[in-house]
């Protein structure tokens, strides 16, 4: 079993943060998606997404998105969860995953991948003006997520879930975007220290 | 508890076909989201996200975003299984369940959404140029599934899921936003066929 990734992009560092919030361990074969290591034959063939990361299980079977292979290790070892228990937090934690997965890290990635340079081969076409007009949501998303962190401690609650891990690479990965945290988002910052001093962090 | 709702819309109906595949009732209130009923400061409480569906609970809990409101009652109600009952089946399952809902679901909303005059007031601001931008990709898309389908009877593989009902509802949404299925794609028109005579999918 083995999790091909790029040591960089955000997505692969939510399937490491996963895994070592739940302590498993497992192999990685690290490509570089800027030189399209991810487009070569054998890798389309595994994922005709031409996307990282993908979990590739001992009998062959494939198993992309990012959210995919952490549903995989849920059920594999349903211990810490990271997606909720009972019904009601199931729902809860996978709507926040949700709302930052497409109100903050969907904007970032296409005000960076619509606007920068060094995206312009793996973006076609660049559209200068679709990557301007998603500045302004991601700074919504910003102002909405720091408002609702005024009252609890994590993104969908009092517990640490998948929805804070989205949350973290996300404003991680806002720097190449262009992207900060403004003085004004205390609660967002406070919760980032948090969750940056947890030791899966650094995965 | 309720669904709040549009009727037109392709999300709240991913949300009645998927209850309906479980045989579980619900109340639905129906809001028209064309003359901005989300907005009304009621409802932006309730989501502030503005949008439908979302599921309020006998505590007034409010479950939004289409995924999560099918999460709670899967949770609530497992059989019929639409998620997967084992770890591959559950990787699977969510690996094409979002394949269809970025690579298909996504590019048909932005193409109608910035293309079309009567999204104007909702998509601001409206980028022709990325509206023609996701029509090779729902093209491209079309033609992997439809190549997919050569092999197997669903979306995910040989049992009907909640891919399936993305996929549908993203079909059937194409023709507001121009497209369709075209001869080449003969595997996907026989998978639309078996699905649509499904009862769930009069909902």
């Amino acid at each position: 079993m083995k999790i091909v990734q790029d040591g960089r992009a955000p997505n692969p560092r939510r399937v490491r943060i996963f895994l070592a919030e739940k302590s498993i361990e497992i192999a990685f074969e690290t490509i570089d998606i800027m030189t399209e290591e991810h487009k070569t034959p054998e890798r389309i063939q595994q994922n005709p997404m031409a996307r990282v990361p993908y979990l590739v299980l001992d009998d062959g079977t494939v198993i992309a998105e990012t959210m995919a292979i952490c549903r995989y290790f849920e059920a594999v070892q349903p211990a810490p969860s990271l997606f909720g228990r009972t019904a009601r937090d199931q729902g809860v934690i996978e709507m926040w995953q949700r709302r930052v997965e497409q109100g903050l890290l969907a904007p970032v990635a296409h005000a960076f991948r619509h606007r920068h340079p060094r995206m312009a081969h793996l973006e076609v076409p660049q559209v200068a003006e679709w990557g301007e007009a998603n500045v302004p949501k991601v700074e919504a998303m910003l102002d909405l997520l720091n408002g609702e962190l005024q009252g609890r401690a994590y993104i969908a609650g009092e517990q640490f879930s998948v929805a804070d891990i989205t949350a973290l690479c996300t404003i991680d990965f806002m720097k190449v975007a262009r992207f900060s945290l403004a003085e004004r988002h205390g609660n967002l910052k406070r919760w980032h220290g948090a969750v940056s001093a947890r030791p899966s962090a650094r995965a």
